[in-house]
C-alpha cells in the first residue's frame, strides 16, 4: 500500500525496529525533498516515549516495519520551503506526534487537528504522498511547517524534547479541565504514575498552585515526588486502606498508566462529579466498574496529545515557568538498553537520545 | 447489625426474596409508626426494576434477606406526621429509590441528596433508626416526607410508577447534558438498550426534538422503536458493519445495559467530545478500551437516579408532555414469572405490580 515515492531522494541515517522483537538497529533510509511548505530539521534530540515500545513490538498490531520511532523531536531548521514564513534557517524548533491531517474537517479548521479523523503520525503513519512516515530516531527530518513549533530560547533543547509528546499530552486535558488558567481556583489534583507524563503533570499542577497527590505502585518514588517535584501527598495504590482513606478527596486525576488496569479504585478517590482523564494507552481494555462511576457521578475522559496551537502555547508557558522534563540523556548505541529500562519504568523520568552528539548509525559498530 | 426497632408495630403484607434463588414469596413484616416527619402511603402500584433481580439474587453480594424489593412506588397518602406540610391525606404520591440521607453534607444541602455518601435506599438499606428498609412489593409504606413526591393528576398511577426510578435515572443525566431545556439545540442522541430505562429515554429525547438512534441487540425491536416510540434510526450492535457506518455520528448516548459489556463499539459512535452516560449497573466491570476514548476525546459519565427536586420536576414535565411508561400490569402472584421474563428482557417495557388490586400476600394461595 504505502511506499517511498520517487522524490524521496535524501539519504538519512536512523535507527529502526525490524520485527516484533522490538530491537532497534541502525537503518539508512530516504526522506522526501524539502517541499514548498516543508522545513528540514537537523535533529538534535529525541525523547523516548512508551508508545515507541508499543509500536516497536507491534503491541497494537499496526506496526509497519522497518519502524523508525520517535515523536519528541527538537532540532535546528536547515532549510525552508518557498511558502514557509513562520520559520527561518537556524530556528530552534520542535516536532511532536503529528505529521499530517486532512486540513479540511472542522477539527483541522478549528485548531483541533489532533482529532482529525485522518490524522497521520510522525512515525508509522502514511504521509500525503503515500509514503510511510519515519520518526525522530534519525539525523534529519522533513516536516510540513504546520506541524512544527518554535522552542523558546530559555528552554534547553534536550529537556524540552519530551514536552512535544509527554508534555502536551498532560497539558491539553489539564487546560481543558480549567487547571491551567492564570486565575484557576486551587484544586486537588491526582497524578497516577510518576513517569514521563506524570512528572510533567505534577510540574504543571504545582506551577498553578494546585494540591497534588501522586498515586503510584512504587514506595521508592515517594521521597522524590515530594522533595524534587513538590507533590503534597503520595498514596500507594497497592494499599487498599491508604486508598480508602483518600476516598472522595480529589477533583481531577491524570491517569498516565500505559498498562491494563482497573479504574475503580482511582475513581473512588474522586469527589462527586470529579474527572479522571486517561492519557496512557493500554493495549488491553481497562476495567470500568459501574458502581464508583455511578455513585459519584464521575467522569472518565480521553485525551489525545494536543493541537499544534496548544503545543506552541505550552512551550511558551514552559519557557515562562521554567518547566522542563527531568531527563537522562543516552547515546544512540544505548537505545535498546534504554527501551528495556523504560519498559520497567526504570528512568527518572524520560530518556532523551542525543542524536546529534552520537556517531552516525550506519558507521556505528554494534 | 440492623434490626427492627421496638416502635416497628405496624403489620404489613408484602413479598420477599429469602435467599439467592431470588424466588419471591409472601412475607408479613413490621413497619415503624408514622413519625412527625413521615407520611403513610397505601401502595397502589410498584414497578419492577432490573435492580430488583440483582438484589433478589444477591448479584452484588450485599443483600440482606428477607428482601422486600420495589422502588418504583405510587400510592395514596393515608396519614401525615405533625411536621408534614407538603402532603395531606388522599394525595397521590410517588416514592423512588431514596429512603434516607445524612441531611448535612453539601449534596443534601444542595438538592443533590442522591450523591450523599450516606445515602440509604428504599429497600436493602439501613434507615436512621437502624432498621432494614423494605420496599414497594408490599401493601403499605411509611416514608419520610423528604423522599416523597407528588404525582400530577394527569398521570395514571400505574404507568407513572416506573418514572420513579427508570424515568428519573435517564432524566437526570439527559438534563445534565443540556438535552431537556425548552430551547435545547437538536442533538443526535443514542439510546443503548430498549427496556424500562431506554424506552423512557427515547420519549424524553423525542419530546425535546432530538434525533434518536436506538442501539439494540434485538432485530425484533426495530419496528416498535420506530413506529411506537418515534425513534429516527435503529442500529443492531451485533452487526459491526452497521455500527461502523454510524461512526462519529452521535452527540450523546444513554447506555442502559445492565449486563457486562464493552464500551468500545459504542464510544466509536460518538462524535469528538461526545458523552456516553452509564445508567445500568452491570455487576462485573465493563471493558473500556483506551483508543476510542482517547482518539475521540470522548467522555464516559456515571449517573445515579436523580435528586428529589429533579424527580418532582420530571413528574411535572411528564404530566405536561404526557410521558408515561409503557407497562404490563401483573398481579402479586405473577411476580416470579415477571422477574423471569424481565431477566430475559421479555417485557414492553416495564412490569408494574398491581399491589392494591391483588389479594393479600399472606392469604394468597401459592
Amino acid at each position: 500500500m504505502a511506499q517511498t515515492t520517487p522524490n524521496h531522494t535524501q539519504t538519512v541515517s536512523g535507527w529502526a525496529a525490524r520485527d516484533s522483537s522490538g530491537k532497534i538497529t541502525p537503518y539508512v533510509f530516504k526522506r522526501r525533498e524539502n517541499g514548498d511548505d516543508d522545513v528540514t530539521i537537523e535533529i538534535l534530540y529525541c525523547g523516548m516515549c512508551h508508545t515507541d515500545i508499543h509500536h516497536a513490538k507491534n503491541d497494537w498490531g499496526i506496526t509497519m516495519y522497518p519502524l523508525v520511532p520517535g515523536h519528541e523531536i527538537t532540532g535546528i531548521i536547515t532549510k525552508v520551503g518557498a511558502n514557509v514564513t513562520k520559520f527561518k534557517e537556524g530556528d530552534k524548533v520542535g516536532v511532536g506526534c503529528l505529521a499530517a491531517t486532512c486540513l479540511e474537517c472542522e477539527f483541522c479548521k478549528e485548531s483541533q487537528e489532533n482529532y482529525c479523523d485522518k490524522v497521520q503520525f510522525t512515525y508509522n503513519g502514511i504521509f500525503w504522498d503515500g509514503s510511510i512516515t519515519y520518526g525522530g530516531y534519525s539525523k534529519m527530518l522533513v516536516a510540513d511547517q504546520r506541524y512544527v513549533v518554535h522552542v523558546p530560547e530559555s528552554l534547553p533543547m534536550d529537556a524540552a524534547a519530551p514536552l512535544l509528546c509527554a508534555g502536551i499530552t498532560v497539558y491539553s486535558p489539564m487546560k481543558d479541565g480549567g487547571l491551567l488558567e492564570k486565575d484557576s481556583v486551587a484544586k486537588r489534583v491526582g497524578v497516577i504514575g510518576l513517569g514521563g507524563l506524570g512528572h510533567v503533570a505534577v510540574k504543571f499542577a504545582k506551577a498553578f498552585g494546585h494540591h497534588v497527590t501522586v498515586i503510584s505502585t512504587s514506595p521508592s518514588k515517594e521521597q522524590e515526588a515530594r522533595d524534587r517535584l513538590g507533590a503534597d501527598d503520595f498514596v500507594l495504590s497497592t494499599q487498599p486502606k491508604a486508598m480508602l482513606a483518600k476516598k472522595r478527596t480529589l477533583d481531577f486525576i491524570v491517569d498516565t498508566v500505559s498498562a491494563k488496569h482497573s479504574l475503580g479504585p482511582f475513581l473512588e478517590l474522586l469527589k462527586v462529579s470529579g474527572t479522571l482523564v486517561v492519557v496512557g494507552a493500554p493495549d488491553k481494555p481497562m476495567d470500568l466498574p459501574s458502581f464508583p462511576l455511578i455513585f459519584g457521578k464521575r467522569m472518565v475522559k480521553g485525551s489525545l496529545i494536543g493541537s499544534m496551537k496548544e503545543t506552541q502555547e505550552m512551550l511558551e508557558l514552559c519557557g515562562k515557568h521554567n518547566i522542563t522534563c527531568d531527563i537522562e540523556v543516552v547515546q544512540t548505541d544505548e537505545i535498546n538498553e534504554a527501551l528495556d529500562r523504560l519498559a520497567k519504568n526504570d528512568v527518572k523520568y524520560r530518556f532523551v537520545i542525543d542524536i546529534a552528539g552520537s556517531p552516525n548509525g550506519h558507521h556505528h559498530k554494534l
